[in-house]
């Protein structure tokens, strides 16, 4: 109740990272999105300031996309988004999470060949609300990208 | 103003066709959702209702999408929603109609290799309200799937 | 999993029907939204096809929609969306559901005073899952309206 | 293109604050969005993290959410998402951000009387590509919250 959904249309910036963990595996990466808007008296499109956002994919999301995504490739990413404000040495941070549901690539920039996994694992089939939610603490992306 | 915009995940119900038109290609098909719930009395996942949806993709993303995307295969699709409700020989009839702005491979189900096109064409870069929105007439996902 | 969730910004097309059922009380009524672009040419916003919508808000949201809402007013309305295809005598006919998940008057278009509730009642905490769906046969919402 | 609209439902956290500016009024408040989750052992609603956004509206939608609405009462927010990274005295700070296209009080926490204002002005018809963007170091919702 009262979860933010969103769908983000953009490009991978980093490196996808991905690890097991006790409660299964998660993929990581950072995602920019940049708007375009039509500028009326130049006619062309400019583009915007661009948006950075942590997503997280776990379970089989996140282990077929660590197999299939590489860093500046185009995705369409929907998930939930949350707004996190962490302390770290005396200083408040805000950090910008998404954490996937469903995750492709973005066909309006190339094509693709799917290839369907085997069959869901027991594991996927557990309810969402056992997906348990990484700590902060070892959240990779955090670090991985300075701002720009 | 007041577009309404709408993330389908779920899986494609038709072949996709894909015509030539005066003013650029088009993909479409037929596009199934059906949501899943958790019964929390016999602890498993159930399937709700499909609800079907006609898709439609315009210039490089539907020339990607028709050489990329099979009947039965899973997608995210992020576009814009309508409803439409015309008459055929004395009788109203409803149009679900999704106008993709972004689709891809649903990677929660599969892997993919993506492939970057070329550069975008000029005609891509056109403004989208310069797209032309087909005339229902001539809209081939409304015949495609007779009603479940 | 795989909910469709939608936001419409459109009017009230049809007076809000209250009803009290063996499972909370409902609130329907039938929804336009209105798409506007800017023609660029013209340099004035042209109204596009309008789409049309059966929302149903229950238990203390469909109350205190009834009790505020009246037709042709401007609301933001936020839930999950459903395309039902049922036989009627013969013919398949194509209804497009939102179940409202919150609901507002569209501050664009004027002001509105507030009155928070009493509040909620047991009712209105139980989990959504265990909200029930009407049944097709009994959603007024449907036959209220003509086609355009 | 590519813009990323989201859908907010939760409560103004902070007073909203309206200012006139060269390029027409702009209503400012900090919005909290809790999210809550069925916890299937306890059989009870969990609150989850709560997530702030800084929420602008512009012209007639700023100048009557100004007119109505208070701390604490709740709101859907429809808008559009940005994340701004900003250097400030040597440091790094994230905002972010929702333009607001449209909000209304959430009727499932109370009742609303709604008036329709007078006719929108001339303002309110231009496109909204030729609304200004606040520039960010007079954004007085950046600094009205601390960091909770």
């Amino acid at each position: 109740m009262n979860e933010t959904t969103v769908t983000l249309v953009g490009n991978v910036a980093t490196n996808v990272e991905y690890r097991e963990t006790a409660t299964g595996g998660v993929a990581r990466f950072r995602f920019a999105v940049t708007a375009r808007r039509w500028d009326r008296e130049r006619a062309v499109w400019t583009d915007g300031p661009t948006s950075f956002y942590s997503v997280s994919a776990w379970r089989s999301l996140g282990a077929n996309l660590a197999a299939s995504v590489s860093v500046g490739e185009p995705l369409v990413v929907h998930g939930r988004l949350k707004v996190r404000e962490e302390e770290h040495e005396g200083r408040w941070k805000t950090f910008v999470d998404v954490h996937a549901l469903a995750v492709g690539h973005d066909l309006s920039r190339g094509t693709a060949a799917f290839r369907r996994a085997a069959r869901p694992t027991a594991e996927a089939l557990l309810p969402e609300s056992s997906i348990p939610n990484p700590s902060p603490a070892d959240d990779p992306s955090n670090v991985l990208v300075a701002a720009p």
